[in-house]
């Protein structure tokens, strides 16, 4: 039987999604407990990687299991024993080819930043200090032009080894929300570190070191240097995974 | 000079706001960096104590320092200083015979409650999980019902030397905002875990168990054992203090 869950997860103290030799990953954790759970050993199969330090609120995943416990009694059995930094919001059985990564229709990321001419204790590690004013309306102007089907290489780091860097971005949301502003960017599938230098950029326009009506130029240019900076991990949320 | 100081701290890794032998608080860790910075021993008197594992966005403090360092940027020389879950945003000089205890006029404290049938990684340490639902229209009667000059006795833990346990509560708001629940409460002064009682009736009050008109009654009886649990310290928030 295969079985579909829905993970949140803070990103602090994670090296990322992805089992690795040397850190602590998201996908081991739940491996490792899922595998005592069911007695024997458990792959989990991520929608797709977080880099460390990246959160999730509604990262999605699958496996297989053959058992007698309830499947919305899973989460429950399953968080006794994860730790707090790690939890699992639902579980759901699905059809046996459903696949989280392959099947995956849309993604949505949040980029979290504040305004704040002081670092904020209680948002370290959960969000991006913002000391400028920024031209919230410029931004959006920005925005607006980065939705569509694009060859997003200027917004992509090297290293990424992919087919094509052509993506569809269904939208890209810019939200103030008093000392808060919020990013979020849906599409069908994001090249390596794209939010967070869309989120990046975003701000340079805000602060008017890149005017919004040149990402289209950016875009056509597929030059990383002409895009912002890459904004840190840790103001990264994915939010959502959707599969129809 | 008489500096007031306000300052956010992140309560997760701290025993308190209050200096101790065993145990880091956020006032020790406030003197080290001021006294560092002027070169000579230096006091700071906060507004009152919070317990470990309580936050602050506005704790208010005060200390006296001779130094040609200008005010404003005092809190910029302190921060590059300070740990991570503690920083000061914002200095000011003010009269010699200001003190930021005895001085208070009001205070804000938040408690942070979120709904959700499992434990939230990234709220942990930051709110209050509730998986019941509440009865919010019920929590708002009897908040009115605690508002005003009465005697706290059945609010507060024991083991507080008081000369009195009458206070004046302002106001006491239930505001829900999307999954989550925040009570705020406005006060001359409170008793000890005063706030975290009043946020634990108000939850029994949503779930019930105790009837929202029945709050004079369990104020008059001056009866610990007639209010609600005290929640615990991770979803209480010391917002604002005033002195006019």
């Amino acid at each position: 039987m295969r079985y579909k869950i829905t993970v949140e997860y803070n990103g602090r103290d994670f090296c990322g999604w992805q089992r690795q030799k040397n850190g602590r990953s998201v996908q081991e954790e739940l491996e490792t407990v899922l595998s005592g759970l069911f007695g024997v050993k458990t792959a989990v199969q991520g929608s797709g990687r977080t880099d460390a330090g990246v959160h999730a609120i509604g990262q999605a995943a699958h496996f297989d299991a053959e058992t007698s416990i309830p499947v919305d009694k899973i989460p429950f059995a399953v968080n006794t024993m994860l730790p707090q930094d790690v939890k699992v919001k639902a579980c759901e059985q699905v059809a046996d080819d459903f696949h989280a990564q392959f099947g995956a229709k849309r993604k949505t990321y949040r980029y979290r930043l504040y305004f704040a001419p002081h670092l904020s204790p209680l948002r370290a590690d959960l969000a991006e200090q913002i000391t400028s004013n920024l031209d919230i309306d410029a931004m959006k102007r920005a925005a607006k032009h980065i939705e569509g089907e694009h060859d997003f290489k200027a917004f992509s780091a090297s290293g990424g080894k992919v087919k094509t860097t052509v993506r569809t971005v269904y939208s890209v949301v810019v939200n103030r929300q008093d000392d808060e502003l919020y990013i979020d960017v849906t599409g069908n599938g994001f090249l390596y570190n794209m939010v967070r230098i869309i989120a990046g950029t975003l701000v340079y326009v805000g602060e008017s070191r890149i005017a919004a009506d040149d990402i289209p130029d950016i875009l056509a240019s597929r030059d990383r240097k002409r895009a912002g900076k890459t904004l840190p991990a840790c103001g990264l949320y994915l939010l959502e995974v959707k599969y129809v």
